[in-house]
């Protein structure tokens, strides 16, 4: 079933989300800040198993200069060097084990798959802990650090995510003109983030992004995680425009409104988790060039291995 | 539906839980830190527009110093001092508004009511933040920090629940030798362990408790909250050792072993979210003299505002 | 999820609701009837073991004469006459424990729990039967005696609605110039009709009301018990205009009309069982001032404690 | 999924359940005081549009004399005396409309198809009010006056069920030595009493009946209307005893032990709201000659048409 | 709660449905085929055990000469020729066990009640096969062979039902200038290809049709079988102008435009299965006089009996 | 929650499936009609957009000499003959993209990933038809052909993955001494099927496999697709003994029996869609070495990326 806007009215749908006045200061410094407490990356060959292709353990310092650890895959023995991907993993989810999500190496380029702080124990596993507290918050991720956006946690994934960028620049088999971003639902709000912040980043592709238009989100659908917003609220009742405010600085409008370079977005008209209104407010707010790919008959899961594909298309066109 | 043993099989039931060898040790250590950190306790009159209860807002330091809050309620005017429950919330609430949980002040008790770091957002709200990070965990408070007892999120609130004890006995209208410890849930667990830990502590009314056999209701049960443990452990599936160690030092029957204080328990046959044998190993395993109220055709509810009246009736009874 | 009219759409819906011929000469007949059989009230002090509160058993008769139970409660020796708020209570629910509900009376009023004849048996205990019985219905209330408005139950709880406030009225603790009504949900509808029908009613405050433009509901929800209706009329095919007259008579939006005093209302934009723009209507109907708080981020629960506080300020203010 | 015990277990399976000393006495009097109140059969026919089966309105009077409904069938012109068919409804039916259920009179028989009382509008419709009001209740059938045996809903119901038995055997177009029950889940059970408390009764065939050891079910399984009385006893947590009591009154199996013709029985292994268990003890307890139809792979539809016509073929070969 | 358009929207709702331009070649040559392939009909009484209706079992060929199973109902005995309802049967049934579905035959009509090829295992059982493979497909019959109008399943259960009204005119039983078509949901549909592609055909009566729109269908409502559409093309992505294109050779409204015959459609307002607006756009399409019931507070069970008896009149009206 | 037996009760577990006396001749013609049938292999390289690995499309002749395709994948370049793993899928999906499932490839071996007939519609795409048409089945693949073992689908299903091992062994670049099969649920099932009965299968990994003790299945799970055999049953009430007696064809512990090499198992405690009993049962029968990973924690997503590295390593050391 459809869950949100189809035709025209999609593609031609704005909104008006909250945009801080001080949005873009804020980032600066907090990148500024994650920069200065930054330590040298520590990049370990795995043993896993593989034949076709080379397996790194990646430690870097994100938010705070906290340790990230990252899955840096490439083809075995390939001359450097390569077009790159990095990749935000979905909600719930960490790196996994270095033999699964084969194809960005496979396809022949650098792949950088960024592990999630504090996620990986839903659906695959991680090993990156997320060091800072929180005050009272609804189970999950999103309205952890809620109450403002200096203790906000999606503030640290996103600068997590940009120095994944700056960590793939410094490696000898990146090619630091030809990275590009690349992420599935969380994944796909925190590239357009790390696209919009980071001027490394030549081409980004966002799959059926989250974080995006979450004021809107928060309303039109029961789906989780955007209603982890509406079960705090519902019981932080006076909480209601200090909430908004926070979640304002990481929503992908905004971001998308600084993002130059070109990007690919996909959405699904039967998706309820990440409704296709909100992702066409991003795209179509998009300052950079954008294709947008429409699966009709599709949920969550969008064009699955063909977005994949078709981003690899995208990148390979882009990234020259 | 009988979601567990009944009859015979459930009052005769043990289970030989996992005893850390250091298990005395740890928690010696660990509260003997909390007692050094600890930072005056602040306590504020609340106008919440009460004739016939004073509510205050307390704010005691527990686990490492870290602040939490409570509502300390007593009827107007009372002269001290007073028997005193310290009650403990089940998962996912916190301390509410002032104006709510007024039974214990209205029956003639001081009632402090603790607030549970980081929960509050699910159907009650709280106040109080916990402010330590976490490693990958499955959303919830369950898997928080659960690579090692040290990060145990469960081994803060239960310091913070000792120290809510330690606070009880400092204040003006408490009278430190009658102090009883009541909770529902997750509560009631907590209430398991500072009857165990704390010397002050006089009597102790769990209701429905969580937290007690863990291991077996992980097995046995599919609902939240003991269903984290299986979800985490579905991801990081080579962590099952160290992770039933890890919950090993904040298991109720390990608790239950060493407490000797009179206790008043409740079990519901149709409780699926703490299974009632689970409930039945720790108050078979009790030190002290024990009574079990089952309720026969109940779930999770328990004996609802009936288990709160004869525990009222036990802690005046016990408190003498 | 949003599951009605937002914003200015709510605030100016109204809602053109079947109004019948002899609404006003029924309910005075019902009225006159119930009165006419009136036995004396009588009233026994309960040992609840509180400190605070006195605690009575009150037996009224309601409609047609048939014994009505309730709890009073009051300041613990509290000077009368008091400010005065009669209760009514939501759908499947009973006056529950004399323990329970202490809020209004720790608030300094005197308070009156009408206990809900039949029900009692879904989450809190009642003590009130229903000695009439019934054609066909779906299990449930509100297609009881749907043949007509002479058989139907709300025509009798509503009766007993009134005679509850003619039994405040009588009461030595309370001051007959300052009664209020006050209830969630069922309770809020009830609440509308009481002070609809009743002219010793000073002040009104439904939360969430249930029983507002009910035939606009039924179309609009699948949440019960508003779809009792269809459930009935699923089965009673030709029974859908009798049906839609019998409902007509106990409808809160024609009730409104017919109230002048001040008032208070509760909506939550996320609710599906009392949809908000079914409450709208009712509020923008009222004869009297209004205010309407609306819970952007709230189901059914409303505004919670928040809610009973707001309307004790809101009472304390109007019943002068 | 097997639901309960299987294979020899189930064959074999007894039950103790309660049994008042006075259980003949209370049913005498019961009986007694109906036909006392009894008045004249009403017959009037039906234009129906059937062609094959001439189908009658009848009305009857059933407990205390209050009117019953029914449908009597028969072959159009057949030539009486008829072997005949005595048929009760499952839970929340009524008698439906006159051209449904032709199997019984296409077969042969004289078909009285009883209204069930108060029900008849959850998924057919009935046409007969339950005149008598109840305390406090859960919603549904079961737990309807269930303070004391002599309120309880389901004593009309099954006394309703005799005085159809006594009906048909006034009937012109029926033999009075060939009259067998009949009835699915609810009707099942009450035709097990019909058959026990009805010397008139030549055959019973309960198919998946209900209402049998009542107390094991309402332990066993969490599908409704068993489940109607762990509700209504989580909120009436004191009345067990006293609701266990009043049920032992209408039990499924006290009344086997009374039944000495022939029954052909029938259960099914999957089968969650009828446990086969429960009427493996009535069928066991059955103190007449017995079949049992085990359905293996069917739930609550148990044998379905099948359970009919061999039901038919049941009756064909007693009723001589 | 109403799943679609409701009012004035509803009854003047036209769709515009892709039309093949060889819609009609496609047919007349697939109907030509199974024409051409035909073998004599089948018939054998059957002993059902009924006193008032006579039961043959009925095999005749349908789709390339492949052999569908029917029984044949008639009053017992009655004289030839009658007039008579071709029936098709709702989706996942099968044409049951001859002791069914006798309403037809008391009314006085010959009834031929036709098996679903493959289907008769979710709800009541079949005996035809399906003897055609198919391509990759989700589990279900609505994407079996979608991968063109050849293949399709559909097209080879509305040929069966072609032949179902050329064997019905054979029958001696039957008068074949008083031939109608009556089906519910999956029948419906089948019934309004029937009577667009057989001028034998003299009336038609399909309740709650599936089939419809299907491509509306897809989008609007998230049940099943409609979902299987959107299930299938969620994974074969880029098969949806394909599919939709194999789809619209059997969809209702391009049917209903060839349907000169009178035709008494209904539709069910709370019917999420097949959407009411799906229904009205085939009546509102259809070539000949129409009627339309409207059932307001029904889901997909539409008027039930009702339905049955008003067709049955309908029939009596229109075949004169 | 343990669905099933744990610790040695699982470990012992043996279970006495229905042994067909012809087992082994209908196998041994069946596989001789298909090998007579078959047609001459057709390799295509697709031009997939990978760098490290080569991809084709194979299509080989199954069961009837039935076409069926497969994706071929090996290290780029590399130099024949690899050790081989022919992969069986999950219930519902289909062989995917050529873009999917690298892991094999990438670790060193010749992969090839028989598609699967008929299926590919749910959760990945398939490009295989299944010809042969069906009986009267519930929806699904389980029942389809039940009526006999020379009509059942597995049979069909089974066939094909004899004949991909065929296939295989004449592959240049695979060495045909050094052949493995692996599958997860359905694809493990298969995969047990072609271990026993194809001599030049030497290692085999079934994870959480399906199709074992299939009687015992149906009984003990509400989970699809098991639970198709208690639906298909539940209407063909009368098919009990010889469904069964078909399904006793294709049993996991029938075939395992017959199995002589090395196998890896694996089986999941909270698996309720594949019980671990019944994997025990085909385990414990099987006739060669084997090892059985218990997954306690997971469901039936089992080992998941653990269980295929596991199997990788058990085939390095079993296959030399």
């Amino acid at each position: 079933m459809y869950t949100d806007l189809t035709g025209e009215a999609l593609l031609e749908f704005t909104s008006a989300v909250r945009e801080p006045e001080d949005f873009d200061e804020f980032w600066a410094e907090t990148i500024t800040r994650a920069r200065a407490a930054a330590a040298p990356v520590v990049v370990e060959r795995v043993g896993a198993g593989l034949a076709t292709i080379d397996v790194f353990d990646v430690t870097f310092t994100g938010f705070d200069g906290q340790p990230v650890r990252a899955w840096l895959r490439a083809p075995a023995g390939a001359a450097a060097p390569l077009p790159t991907v990095v990749e935000f993993i979905g909600y719930g989810g960490g790196r996994g084990r270095p033999t699964e999500n084969l194809y960005w190496a496979s396809a022949g380029f650098a792949h950088l798959y960024m592990d999630t702080r504090g996620q990986g124990s839903s659906w695959s596993r991680g090993d990156t802990a997320d060091p800072v507290g929180a005050g009272p918050h609804y189970p999950g991720f999103l309205t952890r650090g809620i109450e403002s956006p200096e203790s906000l946690y999606y503030v640290r994934l996103i600068t997590d995510a940009v120095r994944a960028v700056d960590t793939a620049a410094e490696l000898p088999i990146v090619d630091p003109e030809r990275i590009a971003v690349f992420g599935i639902s969380q994944g796909g709000g925190v590239a357009i983030a790390a696209a919009s912040l980071h001027e490394g980043v030549k081409a980004a592709a966002p799959c059926v992004p989250f974080l995006c238009d979450i004021e809107r989100a928060a309303g039109i659908t029961d789906a989780y995680p955007y209603r982890e917003v509406a079960d705090y609220l519902a019981v932080h009742r006076d909480g209601v425009e200090n909430v908004l405010r926070s979640l304002s600085y990481i929503d992908g409008v905004t971001f998308a409104k600084r993002a130059a370079v070109p990007a690919r977005f996909s959405a699904a008209l039967m998706d309820a988790i990440c409704p296709p209104s909100t992702i066409a407010a991003a795209r179509n707010a998009w300052a950079g060039p954008t294709e947008l790919a429409i699966w009709r008959f599709n949920g969550h899961e969008g064009g699955g291995p063909v977005d994949a594909e078709e981003a690899a298309a995208f990148f390979r066109h882009t990234l020259t």
